[in-house]
């Protein structure tokens, strides 16, 4: 149900990003080996920050992997923050509006997983959106939702304080339509500037994630990857699957976790949604 | 913001509906002449009852004129009730799930014309939405939106009733939001067996609205139509704009009326809001 | 690089040849068990013969497991002769003129397969299809132009003739530029009353290609299942794959040989390349 | 049947070219005032230069008014080499390989206009393309066909004797088929370093080509236009239609002549097909 990548660091050319690794993401719309399906097939989406205030995004309804205008852009856009997202969807149209990631002001998002059952509970999680918020939502899916509830939990200021919130209202919610266990995900945002990615499931079996290890160890491991020439030492990748097979270079996301990428010292804590 | 054809009579050729008349929608895709806007290309849809209960639907987020698979449909598919839309955006994305006629059951619908300002009106309007309805909204357009209000209110039993009773609603709801003119519309509906059309605006002036005249007239304006040819003396037209210019052919659908296209006599009465 | 179903028999809903069987066409485009590719997104095509001389052509870049017209269609199209195509494409553009089947007249095409170093072969081969028939091919797929070449050759007239002096030119042509096996194919062609399917490659390993049993037998076989109920005994499938795994249901075509499906008895022969 | 827009000098906002003049690309998309056809909503494509070597192109089949993903790259990229150019088809299949501009190496090209009956003609004109190129050709137009004469004739070495050739051969081809004005065009192809224009036809009535007048006379005319802020003197813009209406704004290039725009001085020179 989705696959997804975020970086953050010194520039990097989207093509050695999305399509020089090994097991890219590309090809991962192929052959996913981790995802709950093989085959993401059902749309992409890319956002980067360049020089305007808002942060770019490029949405196709399209296979990542035929779509020659991704490999377009790809081969000549640089960005140090890049979210790209491909989807295999479970029931929502496949339309561009349903696409992540997903944009407000600077900031993005994307997510991999479901609300379970979310006909029944999607009328009442709408109604908490921030009215003002509201005739943003633009497409039908369970993410565009999170999203914005996140938002109205004050994502743009606090956004763990703002996802355990979204998570522990998704949570209630559910439980009030007797939905077994309400949420399944994996979340990225972003301003630009930090990166926040979450790990969390009901169940307490979350779709993988995983970090890249630092870049100085990378390096050692990646001798010659032209993903890797010339990035800053603080540039970190957080993935829904390693792209490549190598010893050493990616980190489990533990269960029930969130990750902070951040100039600076990044940081790993736990995640408990709040209701 | 839209043209549309409804046809009820006996089986024809949708080739015959949408694409040989001198003045077709599909000319009108690119050239309407009473429109809102002169070019309508941002997708388009069809609906036709068969032997199935419920109708099938076609729509497409391409300009009609160009679209071969419609023209390959067209030339294949016959039936007796045929609805078909063709979409000039007014903001909304251009998404097949934006595409006009929605369905619900049997139940057939398209509109012309908009809520304005609806981004301030919609999160009341949706909340109106019967709770049961609403996980069926897959799109993001006021004519979705108005269908459901007026599924909510009874569409299915007593058409003019409920679309009075949607019409209000919108228009109360804009008041008190401020707005001018809630509503301008032309709106058709059908369950393949009676024909529905409707035209109001809270301006008093509406969108343009055509019916056919009676058969055997019209057959004796286009000798050798064939459009005409082996049709039902009951067959009906209703559409935003006459289809050719031939003398006698077409009437206007008086402001604030809406028309009954049935076995039997057809109808037309007048049409207002109910609060 | 694609599957593709082919049927000939008394009319049956699109649907339940398409969508109903366990592993259906539909599946096989997510995940094919015996295709050189297991996923076939690139795309599909479908064709069918209703009262127009002209049989339909429905064609859509989309992935067949999420194209709602497609779905939409199945649903109220039954015909007697029905092509359907998903495409894994081997380099040539993702685009309607690239999806099978093919038209000319009354006659429809499909390829499961590939003209090895198309490139290299393709100006020659192109200069050999007939000059009236030159302005007829939209695409750049190898399929398209083997198709017009069986075209020059009296496909109308005698198709396994035509077919074996085209496939003898794909090789005369390849070796000459030194191409090592030049062809590998399952091919499909119709007029609407008859079938020809043919499974050959110069190295002697050709996809996959199967026909189903008599439909006595298969009735037996798959007691209740609905795309058997109520089809003629003369009714036949052609498949690059089964649809099911009932044991009796489905013969493999043997190496290098075609079948002929038609009024009265079938028939299974050598298949040579005549050059 | 087209309509285009090139321009070289500093680098610019593709938003600033694309959507901010009052006359834009994008409004000619809809309501073009002197094209052959005032729909241009057959796709379009753009073509810039970055840091890479070769240009970027990215194509849509869709209109370019409702392209949203065409807004978000126009607001995010900047270069001083821009090709851009919307469709309205005269008769080829809408796909992304008939979409302009075609390119070839570094070099750019574009074409509003015609290749009279091209398909009595394509075939010998293929014919005359040199065979390392035919497997180029993506696409299906007279325009990409056009293009591949002209590299066969030295583009990329001495465009307009190039191009003189490739439309002496057109012309030559053209009455030998009996066709009464072989061609009709206005043509833009570029290195990235230099800008050729060409505006001639058969029949000595070529669609409509016009020259910005030089910076600091434009700057004079269009205070505070944001499109002209910043950009360098020596920048230049040749565009089927002027996208505004200042006086002395635009200079129509006369019949039959070419232009050159590069570093140092502007050259418009007379263009005489050669056989």
């Amino acid at each position: 149900m989705c696959r997804w990548l975020a970086y953050l660091g010194s520039p990097v050319l989207l093509e050695d990003l999305l399509y020089k690794p090994k097991h890219s993401l590309i090809v991962q719309s192929l052959h996913s080996q981790l995802g709950a399906e093989e085959t993401n097939g059902d749309g992409f989406g890319i956002g980067w920050y360049g020089a305007p205030e808002i942060p770019a995004v490029f949405r196709s309804t399209e296979p990542a992997w035929n779509d020659r205008n991704l490999r377009e852009l790809a081969g000549h856009v640089s960005a140090g923050a890049v979210f790209a997202h491909i989807r295999a969807s479970t029931g929502s149209p496949v339309q561009q509006t349903n696409c992540h990631p997903f944009r407000h002001g600077r900031r993005l998002w994307m997510h991999n997983g479901l609300i379970h059952e979310f006909s029944k509970v999607k009328r009442d999680l709408v109604l908490e959106v921030d009215p003002s918020l509201y005739p943003e939502m633009e497409g039908t899916t369970d993410s565009e939702v999170l999203f914005h509830l996140a938002l109205t939990f004050g994502l743009e200021d606090d956004p763990p304080a703002a996802v355990a919130r979204a998570v522990g209202l998704v949570e209630e919610v559910g439980e009030r339509h007797g939905v077994e266990h309400p949420i399944q995900m994996t979340v990225a945002t972003t301003d630009g500037e930090r990166l926040w990615a979450f790990r969390y499931s009901s169940i307490g079996r979350s779709r993988s994630l995983f970090f890249s290890t630092d870049v100085s160890t990378l390096r050692a491991h990646n001798i010659g990857n032209p993903m890797l020439a010339g990035i800053s030492d603080e540039a970190r990748l957080v993935v829904s699957e390693p792209l490549g097979d190598l010893a050493g270079a990616w980190n489990e996301v533990p269960e029930a976790s969130y990750g902070v990428v951040q100039p600076g010292r990044d940081e790993l804590l736990a995640f408990t949604p709040r209701r």
